[in-house]
């Protein structure tokens, strides 16, 4: 049977196989974050011709049914069909705007004025071929090379040596060698070999982004993004440290996040025509516990007090101890992790923010599904963990999506009317909100008494734009062909707990290093939200502190800038070191004034209005303007 | 169904088993080198009782078929049966005269004064346990207490760190740490840890010999030996390096001789109810192309000119990474090579000849499958391979054997009346005929007239010893219950051969070094004959040099020797690796000389009597005595 997909392309479909993987085995690859299982619901396609039958059709709405719409993982045809792939279902490879930022982070890079230095260090090296007289091993013969060109006492695994014998022939006696700290001698090429790349990833607990690079001139060649695979076990880390705890579940947690990876990286090397081999090393950054679970660590002891790590300091172990799809030999660089919730997508940030190097106090914010907070300068680093939730990054979130191409990423509304403008990732059709959506919506909504301090939608005002939606009321922003995007009143209390997170955690760390919020000269925001996050919005939603504007930085994904940096760097990966090494961890959790202050955040924007002197100022002059 | 075992012992079979296989299941190991294919015929067994089915009787005799002799791996019961397993058949563990040799190794070990330093050192180590204001990382706080006692710089491998952090806790942080050169730490055990034990392994191209040691008394505890099961892709180095290019090959090949290992150690450790995890470290030796093998490294090179071998000096690795099943972080010592054709099982025998410590000169011979040959002193050692072929074990003689319990390795002939008188090993039923048997065999024919200077049966003597048999004529040792042992005039050309390239060796390289056999102070003669090699019937076969009979020292299987001296003393391994460094290697093979020498000496002793003073007064005095 075969399938004809509205671009034109035919694929052909095998017995008891569904269209998800009929799709995947020919290079069609869907948004499938639970793995083809039917539960996330994003493999959503349309068949506008032929016979199937669907095993579930899990969250879809009748009106999407009505239309032929049925999740590809759970759909058989049973003839020839013809189907649509909507663009929110298609994996997007490449994101414009993570390109764009990321060609601003090689100009820091370059800027920097730091040697490009890979993990894998390459020398030509030439070497006798044996004769009859002199028949001495391989392996001798190399290393009496090595010693004259002053590398010696290099070390060589059974995966490297599995292989040279054939290799140093087919070069012949003619090769680059690649070796890496140690030291170790991990690849021996050609001597032709052209440079090689690398990947940058971010293991983050909601969102995984890999970053293609090439090695030869530190540049970016793809970007690919995607929900980690493990949400299917749970949102959060906690719930993902008790399923590892469970027969098996740790082997499943690693394969699923690997899985994940594997599949992010084979369409990117596919489009840019890179061979598998060409990948020669590999940077991961994540927090304690996704660091854990990539490597296949027990993270149980994460979880309870006194809430010890295996460990931080991760030794450069190969591609094969993970299971990751590249050649078994390339090594992978973690960056070090400072304590059971603090990783090292935060020592990635504050490499990334410089605040490290600063004399002035600076206050890094990491908006992940944990929320990580550090304060600090180039003396002194002190961080805390606040689990503020996934719902920034799109999860728990009705319409919630990840900041990619045709996420709502800025909102007004009109006073009057109501009526939302939009601002699109992509300039194309609304397909869902991200997280700087989600803040100026619920800004919004606040402003024009569209909600109450609370997050509750204020009775008697009269727009079609609220209404009954099934988990309660919801605000309607968008409606294209059919698909409504909502901000349900549930959504929104998700929201607030998230903020009130990261703002109790800012206010009481600030306390506990003897600063006040006025003592800080400089505010760096990290997140997953694409090229744009409004302050000013951020500010009366409570999350920021209310603090003078020109402080603040927003970074984007730092996680995945300072594993980029850690790729491309030997310095930069010694200053993750250093800073991992000197950030000293405040466990706020076993803290009882976190809980008060986190209750005190649970409004818009605060109980305390004197800690939001503009905000006051703004409310009052719209209530009396 | 069931079997019942003439010892009363009864067993299960399941549906589609074969006898073979339902006895291991239960612990009745049999002989089996062929790993149950029907090839090798030695799972002989006899079925009294019941009905059964065979899918092929392989090598078995008519009469043999006749008294119900089936093979094991071959036959599938139809009802409950009863059987009979002959002693030949059983698996022999724990050979008498190996365990009591090795005793005596024992005692050289520990009359040399050298300490007992196996590849793991042991610490005690007592861990802080953390609390909530000291929360670092296991890893940091296991880092912290080795520097506390010196040791610093450790690596840690993800083997190890997978299992250390519920190892910890379970061993309530008081702890013995097991660490190798590296230097790495790779056991964690409770503090109540005992003494654990090792194994050292003489990878022969035709036998396979393990010792397993206690390594808290280096005493050996049990022996085990079989044939290498690679026997089935061809009898030399050369086929297998052969198969070994073909695809997959080279896996087959390693997975067999690692499933040989393994098959040895299970019944090994199950009698003595040791468990596998307190092994703890292993030393292989073997030659060049069975080192590389049992590693997976392609030996395609060490065939073609220049004879190139991968690697000779191995590192330590571990065993996950050959497929051995013991703990995946127990490091394997590989005892290191010296070329293509002269390996660790050579090293190993001049480490156990000691002749690398004495200034007079010392020939070493080691009669096995290759037949490799070392002269040399304290300040120099030279040596090569001259492919003696594997006769000497058993394979390729039609009764041929192992020297293990019931093989004649002792025979005198009557020269009146033909009958031959045996020693057995084990006094028991004689099974088969070993390697000094047959010298003994082949010398005393010669000596009473029954075959001539060329192997070759005389006519006209009137012995009904004398008969034809499907292969030819051959002479019948003995005949016990229905089986006869003979040795064939094909066996007889096999030996010559054998003996031919052994003496040829010996002469080539004495000339070669500028020598002259009377410049030899001693002779050590090694190989896997048991306990038995008669000096004098050797000379006599012209296999070994006529020289004073007081220089002959007959050490037995070296290669397990010096592997198991290895096992037990970083002295000794150090030694080995000074040995390896300096053997000069002669490749004889590509020597025209050699091969005159060959043709010279396929002769009882030798075309050139005047190299065999004593042997032609024998004779002559025989002549007319």
């Amino acid at each position: 049977m075969h399938i004809r997909i509205a671009s034109g392309k035919i694929l052909d479909i095998r017995k008891d196989e569904n269209l998800l993987q009929a799709f995947k085995r020919q290079g069609v690859y869907l948004v499938a974050s639970c793995g083809g299982k039917g539960i996330c619901g994003k493999c959503r396609i349309r068949i506008s011709k032929g016979e199937f039958h669907t095993a579930s059709r899990g969250k879809l709405h009748s009106h999407e049914i009505e239309s032929g719409v049925v999740l590809a993982c759970q759909t058989f045809p049973e003839s020839d069909i013809s189907v649509d792939i909507p663009k929110e279902s298609q994996l997007v490879v490449g994101d414009v705007c993570e390109i764009s930022r990321t060609n601003d982070l090689l100009e820091t890079f370059r800027s920097s004025g730091k040697t490009l230095s890979p993990l894998v260090k390459w020398v030509p090296l030439e070497i006798t071929p044996p004769t009859i007289d002199d028949n001495v091993s391989d392996l001798e013969r190399l290393k009496k090379s090595l010693k004259a060109i002053g590398l010696q006492n290099m070390s060589f695994s059974h995966g490297f040596l599995s292989t040279m014998a054939a290799e140093l022939r087919d070069a012949r006696w003619n090769v680059h060698l690649g070796y890496i700290d140690g030291p170790e001698v991990v690849f021996l090429a050609p001597s032709a070999h052209k440079a090689a790349y690398g990947l940058a990833v971010d293991i983050g607990t909601t969102t995984i982004v890999m970053y293609l690079v090439n090695l030869a001139d530190s540049s970016l060649v793809d970007v690919g993004s995607t929900y980690n695979s493990q949400i299917r076990y749970g949102d959060d880390v906690i719930t993902r440290m008790m399923y590892a705890a469970e027969t098996g579940g740790l082997n499943e947690l690693q394969d699923t996040v690997v899985t994940d990876m594997n599949n992010l990286l084979t369409p990117m090397i596919e489009r840019h025509a890179i061979e598998r081999g060409d990948i020669e090393s590999v940077v991961i950054s994540g927090n304690t516990t996704m660091t854990h679970l990539f490597w296949g660590l027990n993270p149980g002891y994460i979880r309870e007090e006194p809430y010890t790590p295996t460990l931080n300091f991760f030794p450069l172990w190969k591609a094969n101890a993970a299971g990751l799809h590249v050649g078994k030999q390339v090594p992978i660089y973690t960056v070090p992790c400072v304590a059971s919730y603090v990783g090292g997508d935060v020592v990635a940030g504050v490499l990334a923010s410089h605040m490290h190097k600063k004399s002035g106090i600076t206050l890094f914010m990491d908006i992940g599904t944990n929320g990580e907070i550090v304060i600090g300068n180039n003396e002194w680093l002190v961080t805390a963990a606040c689990s503020a939730g996934p719902c920034f990054e799109g999860s728990g979130i009705r319409h919630g999506m990840r900041a990619t191409e045709g996420a709502v990423e800025s909102i007004t509304i009109d006073p009057r009317t109501f009526a939302p403008t939009l601002g699109i990732i992509g300039n194309s059709i609304p397909i869902g909100i991200c997280g700087s959506g989600m803040i100026d919506a619920i800004t919004e909504m606040f402003l024009t008494g569209v909600i109450d301090q609370k997050g509750k939608f204020i009775r008697g005002i009269t727009t079609t734009r609220i209404r009954d939606g099934f988990e309660g009321p919801e605000f309607l922003i968008s409606s294209n062909e059919g698909r409504d995007i909502v901000l349900t009143e549930v959504d929104m209390e998700n929201i607030l707990r998230a903020k009130a997170a990261m703002y109790a955690g800012v206010s009481l760390l600030v306390k506990k290093v003897g600063l006040t919020l006025n003592d800080i000269d400089r505010i760096c925001i990290a997140g997953g939200f694409g090229n744009y996050l409004n302050i000013e919005k951020a500010i009366v939603l409570g999350m920021l502190p209310d603090v003078p504007r020109e402080k603040f930085r927003f970074l984007g994904n730092t996680a995945i800038a300072g594993a980029y940096f850690c790729l491309l760097s030997q310095e930069m990966r010694e200053e993750a070191e250093e800073i991992a090494g000197k950030m000293t961890n405040v466990e706020l959790s076993v803290s009882r004034r976190f809980m008060d202050e986190y209750v005190s955040a649970l409004f818009l924007p605060h109980t305390d209005m004197r800690q939001f002197p503009t905000v006051k100022t703004l409310l009052k002059n719209k209530r009396y303007g």
